[in-house]
């Protein structure tokens, strides 16, 4: 950390300093006062992870507190040099693993999940998705089907041997989803739910946790600590899009999240083109970059027939169009 | 709503869409066809809150679905021409009276709090703030003092006769919260927490709704309809800062919100210049600025000593500077 | 400047280092080193404005490089604590000075012009406003009377005398418009145009530089940066909102540039709510909070008949739409 | 166009509307009425291109004027169905054909240059990138050898017969550009320089546009038909990212605008990863994500020693990196 005083500061001010900064680490820190003409610094090494910049930078002699190093220490790469390596019944995601995650936005039928369940599999599939409890911008849209929904998704696993995904909205579901799900999913609005974080992080299920829609990384990443710090360390990363000016599609993928994520991080990453464009006509070419940019696994909304799905029908593809992009995308991932 | 059809799209296809968005709407809504060229689009007329534009979007002959009409139905001005006036033990927000909410980022101790409170009362604050639930973007930072927090403040309340605003993070702790708060508030990383947001529409206690950091004015809108569809009409909206490019700022407060959702929206829309800006120095500018765009009050972080504040130190006003800002608030109100 | 080395750099590597810099400064600046565990860094005293981040972060044994002082220095506040006033024809812009300029989007005829001059005039504006060349999205919409347009404003302006700001698009019509304004404006679109830059550095007329769609303040002050080292110091900031995800207005007017800028540099600051919001009926509540917030002055757009103007309609005001601005607008500024 | 009335509208009002609509499009356009309770909207059909959407919703009486056709019209895939393919020297760009451009930021010395194209020649590239003029945000950077760099530029054609692509800053320089280049670069900060891109409309030679930091895709698209409709329809569009409140990469590569643009237009996109990301650790992955996605090319910036060179070292491929990246690249072209 790096503290910036304001140019003219008193001496005593500049001096007392470094006992301040000591005693709001909270443990023991090396402080180092660099001064030149009429301005000082401090710069801070040791373990800085307690320090908050905003309280430091509200003293009135602070012209500026800046962190060099990431705030987070679990999930950092610094922390564990060798990849994570996530594995559900047999299927591995991460260090090499790719895994390719399909199903509906959201379980309407046991009939229609049954039927897509062992469409993707034959499709080339290895887990599958598909939302009981639905997260929606209007209080007049289909909230999901509940526990019935999660019923219908243990069918389909046992129908076909798939892996479930699916999301727990909050922590008074928690409990629930976790009896039923294989991989437990935090949406993107609930990327910094911080109660719900903290839930996850005492599950023994492995958390898929999307990326908020204006999150940074930094902030991405403090997020999946707090699983590993609450004790859950099998925290799969989902890039799905962020909020821009942009508007031909419904966010824009960041695509760049996957070698960055992957500098910073020993988590795996994988990548929502779906949710990222919001139309089927682009999810494939987005499928195909993301692998080829180093993601390990895609999650892909397919339905038989998405102008009559309850939601997000816009962005799903139809089982042929599904079939197409996993030709595709294997053979880019034969090409790496 | 205006749906429009892809050029060359077959007739029989043209011919099927009413039936379809008639039965998707699951109510009686009026559909006109418009014909040139080779392309044709439907306007629909009626309730179409139903209506899901991702799905319709589905349809491979569909080029793009437009709603012409804002989605919220309870929160908007069309439907509730007057503004809604929020009393709080005498104190009024909305329909003309404004209300300061002032206090700490968070409850630290009696002592910190009683002291405070009194200050702020004696420099003209209505309301108390103070967050005994943190949100905090690390799991390493201070996460409040919980219930012993909202006791505190209900020390301050019974010391001052302030009523007081504090945060519920979470479903788990609204009952404990409503049991203490006069105003509950409900953060921005929140602001589509759908759980919560029923929860509060369940409470007789007015809800304190932050703008979340890249939400539309529409979400926000449909944050505020989940709670008065829930039947809790009183909601007080707080624009806090977006998120943006800029980086001098902690975020950018987007000042047309305010004239925005006074012609949208019935609901009392506060400015928080705190979190907007991020330092203490530009608070009183952007305070004056909420003011005289019309904003029905104001939510302002004041600390004793800011450079020991268990958070947001940096946005925090010292009181002398706090009482600076009344002082100009008052004379920019007096203008109005 | 701080340069923040990888962990585990080879001694040999850091030793290197300091010369490097003080080589890439191409003047004397002073380098120390700090080391702790297996990293180090370097903070840089002295003239720093040759150094490019870009090329020192390029070294593979580099991790962070770092401007701890802001890169313009003409334009900054602590090169010339004073306010920057602007003069022209006795009317006064900066140190407290307000200037409130009205006109039309474009110059449409000596008709409307001069009538419009008058009008604005009676009702308290100070100077006016008038576009003779268009940068317009469309190759296909109205781009502009050109010289014609110079010369109707020039007829306004005798007929009226108030001073006129019209826009320069490009080098090569600068000359002319130099000729006939007595303010010349860069648009948002040529901010970062820098061969307009340096030829407005030439210029003895004061140029009014709006800030670009998404120009941090930093690269907005460093546009100013070249008209004054060009050696023209009579520059007017303008913030006319910035591009965001809202889609409720056409720009997000970032009030907070006003105070920053007042923090950051010497030079007059003015607000263009007009083209920040895109809506007439937001116009003036965003002049007013302009003005409290600390605003030199307003730039706005009038018209006699917006719904036939040739270009932004939208956003123009009618006649007693503007005088109701300008009674309000007196009233803040006599509040201050 | 869809254009609605604000409810409550006189019916009067509502009757004047088509022929102003008829008047303002200046040409024949259909326009037809639907009404409903107590609202109306119009739909227009025919050639709309010369409505200003903003001067409609200037009537106090319209509640929103929305497109639902592109506003350009040469550069529309519905225009010309075909790719188009751009042939340079024998090098084709578009259509399946895709090309790699190499070399560095900025021309620095002959040496320098003639090494690095023989150099990218040999790894692979089919054309030389290369700045004789540098944008640059300080004054105090360096700005480019202008003329001897295009010399310089031409003799390392000479040495290796690369065609080379480089930028034109201004009208004022650009006949000088013309007369070295084989393609002219118009840079992202220039995409609104409407003079410049209409001076590029009277070219014979290929442009090169890169998409502005903030430009939506309707906004890119609209100027290459400025320079189509000013009679050059040899337009390569490149997304080199756009700006978000990311702050991890210098920029967001937006890879949607990749498919995006395919759908929209008939005109070749190529990416440029080494902007987009800002970081050399990362253009390799980007790269191939680019080819994944369908780009018709990449344009890369090389260099013997990025930290000694003259700007944008930080992202700078040393040459056994660019080689590397050639390789894999081949790859993921083989697979699709």
């Amino acid at each position: 950390m790096v503290v910036v005083m304001r140019p003219g500061t008193p001496a005593e001010e500049v001096a007392k300093m470094p006992e301040r900064l000591i005693r709001a680490a909270q443990t023991e820190i090396t402080v180092n006062l660099v001064q030149w003409a009429d301005q000082a610094l401090f710069t801070l090494s040791g373990d800085t992870s307690r320090l908050d910049l905003e309280v430091i930078a509200a003293s009135p002699y602070v012209e500026r507190a800046l962190r060099i190093q990431q705030p987070y220490k679990l999930a950092s790469r610094a922390f564990q040099p060798a990849d994570t390596v996530i594995e559900i019944s047999g299927c591995k995601i991460g260090g090499g693993h790719k895994a390719i995650i399909a199903g509906p936005c959201s379980v309407e039928s046991a009939e229609q999940m049954i039927g897509l369940a062992g469409l993707v599999k034959s499709l080339g599939a290895s887990l599958l998705r598909g939302g009981a409890y639905k997260p929606r911008t209007s209080p007049y849209s289909f909230q999901g089907l509940g526990e019935e929904g999660l019923k219908i998704l243990a069918m389909a696993r046992e129908a076909t041997g798939l892996p479930i995904v699916t999301e727990a909205m909050g922590v008074e579901t928690f409990d629930l989803v976790e009896e039923y799900a294989d991989i437990i999913q935090i949406g993107a609005r609930n990327m910094q739910n911080f109660f719900l974080l903290k839930r996850a992080g005492k599950s023994n299920k492995p958390i898929l946790l999307k990326r908020g829609l204006s999150a940074t990384l930094e902030e991405f990443l403090m997020a999946a600590e707090y699983i590993i710090a609450g004790g859950n360390s099998q925290v799969i990363l989902c890039e799905r899009g962020i909020r821009t000016f942009d508007n031909y599609t419904r966010n824009t993928l960041d695509i760049s999240a996957v070698p960055a994520v992957k500098e910073l991080s020993h988590l795996p990453i994988i990548v929502d083109p779906s949710h990222a464009c919001g139309r089927w006509s682009m999810v494939e070419p987005l499928a195909k970059a993301a692998m080829a940019a180093g993601a390990d696994g895609l999650i892909i909304e397919v339905h038989h027939q998405p102008e009559r799905a309850l939601c997000d029908g816009a962005q799903s593809l139809r089982p042929e169009k599904f079939g197409q992009l996993m030709a595709s995308v294997r053979k880019i991932m034969a090409a790496m």
